[in-house]
């Protein structure tokens, strides 16, 4: 889909919802519709009487903007941004702009408000659900390349650091590592803070990583992320060092039956809060539930955490073209835990494994 | 100061601005007063009759949130944090609870207000000035501890830089050696995505590391921090690779003169613009402020951008305590560009650099 195509699309929802303009600050929206890139941005898109696309950022990307924001005009600002696409609105005679009201803080409407004159205020801002965030949980062609692309590096990452990770290496060593070959492989950057968790740390669900060495018996928990052309990856691995107990190959089996009950219930149609009902079962059965403390999923894109939410009772449907996570994981205090996580697209058929990297028990 | 003491000032402001709780929901704010790290929390401070702390946080987090929030009551909650944290202020008779308008949403104060009965909605919650921000402006004694320690890191990996880099070295592999060699000193991610900005590329003031070759000769500006013990550095060198052009020298002589200049009008007492014009009208008597497009400096801590803003006009006046960064820099656009950049800590006597690494002219 092209910026202009995924402009109109935010035009008709903004229409849908009411209003004859759209205000987005949010970065990650902003680059989704009009490709800017940079940290200061708002973009006012407006349906009538014509389609016009503004971007209003500062002079540090005055260069960055004209290149990357095809299509869309831009204004270099010396005010602050959303300032001065406010006042431009007014001029361009917009009678009711949307905004997104997950997005925009108190302070940021008061500045809006205060930039347009009274005698046009009352009625101007209308905060609408998130458009443009519901917009982006659909991946087009070209997102869903660049996400598969990023995935399967994540993937060539964790097999490298199956052969280098041992007893008594640090948990930040590890880090490094992975970190070091995301970024010669081309990766921005990672797409949060890599969670390395071995032995009792691995029952902290988000246990990044720290001077703790890895332990000559028992879990190492890797979930990482790289964002490769704006898209991010996310995959969750538990391997073991050293030989594993009873108790935990009988956790690790459950937890992984839990996973790919879960992934086959993925497809178009389905609930979110099916498939998070589908890995929790299992979970149920086992014995296990009450140590499953997190919902079974979320929506990546250019964003780690988007939309859908796969949680408990989420109504929502999936559709196809939906990237989404699939990461059960048991958490025991004081003794073990353990999460396996793919990233998997959203088709008709059924649910594809972008993450394809074992998920066999492993002994290091 | 110690985190008692951090929670008995954020009270004192809250009374101060007519409230008699504060719910935070910063994660950075939340961390400072209750040292909380995880990524989910609502943290609610009341004042009388008598004072009370409750953090409030889900399932992922119990064993982390007590380890870390030490003296402040948990409550892992099954609900978000902000509606079990509204609806337990209810509960304990706040009347008034100030919230900081610039990092709460609209559709957070819905839920606020949804989460308590209509009959105490009324005039319940406040928006308030970011008093704990404002608080955080002032480093105590072990926040400027770990703040010289994320700094001299930065130093340190600049100095590794300089024996590191080569022509024809992608901006990528720069980057990449970089943040490997902050890894394994410990720092637990890179405060804001590194810049590693080359040839033409410097003339971008945000140019983020690509795959473009470091030239025989012209610019590479480093920009780039790390985060030791949650605190941020941040420091910029700008070297030249090969022999530089009389153009290219008279520019950089002019920057470091506007940067020392700035440097040395840090005190206690000073406005933060008058710092801006400092480093400002050194540019401008060289002709050359037209291409200096953005602001001289910013507060870091706990995050990367804090207050004070060094820009020009602001009024606020520097305080003892307060980590500043100064840091001009040009930018000529197809040209070339650079910056200098030092962390700088106010006190009464004047400023006190952290980023001790050679500002000289360096040819590689």
């Amino acid at each position: 889909m092209s910026l202009i195509a995924r402009k109109k699309r935010a035009v008709s929802a903004a229409r849908a919802a009411g209003v004859d303009a759209l205000l987005v600050t949010h970065l990650p929206d902003v680059r989704w519709l009009c490709g800017f890139t940079g940290s200061n941005a708002a973009l006012i898109l407006v349906g009538a009487p014509r389609s016009r696309a503004v971007l209003f950022t500062d002079g540090r990307y005055t260069s960055q903007a004209k290149a990357e924001a095809v299509g869309t005009q831009v204004v270099i600002a010396a005010k602050p941004a959303v300032t001065a696409a406010c006042e431009w609105m007014v001029e361009a005679g917009v009678r009711r702009c949307g905004f997104d009201g997950t997005h925009t803080t108190i302070a940021s409407l008061d500045a809006m408000r205060r930039a347009v004159p009274a005698k046009v205020r009352r009625g101007l801002f209308v905060a609408v659900e998130p458009l443009v965030a519901r917009l982006r949980e659909i991946k087009d062609a070209e997102e869903l390349k660049r996400t598969r692309a990023a995935a399967a590096l994540g993937c060539a990452l964790f097999d490298r650091m199956l052969g280098y990770m041992q007893a008594g290496m640090t948990e930040t060593a590890v880090a490094a590592e992975l970190e070091h070959a995301a970024r010669l492989a081309g990766a921005e950057a990672m797409s949060f803070e890599t969670i390395v968790a071995s032995g009792q740390r691995s029952a902290l669900p988000h246990g990044r990583a720290t001077t703790a060495k890895l332990p000559k018996r028992g879990f190492v928990t890797l979930d990482f992320g790289v964002v490769l052309d704006g898209y991010c990856s996310d995959m969750t691995r538990t391997v073991h060092m050293g030989r594993g107990s009873i108790e935990e190959r009988n956790a690790y089996d459950a937890v992984l039956e839990a996973q790919e009950t879960a992934v086959a219930a993925v497809r178009a149609g389905v609930t979110a809060g099916d498939v998070d009902e589908a890995a929790r079962s299992v979970l149920r059965r086992a014995g296990l539930d009450k140590w499953f403390t997190h919902s079974t999923g979320h929506g990546v894109g250019l964003e780690i955490h988007e939309g859908p939410r796969l949680a408990a009772k989420q109504t929502q449907k999936l559709e196809a073209g939906m990237v989404v996570t699939i990461e059960p994981g048991i958490y025991l205090p004081g003794k073990f835990g353990l999460r396996i996580e793919d990233m998997v697209v959203v088709t008709a058929k059924g649910g594809e494994i972008l993450t394809p990297s074992t998920k066999a028990w492993v002994e290091l």
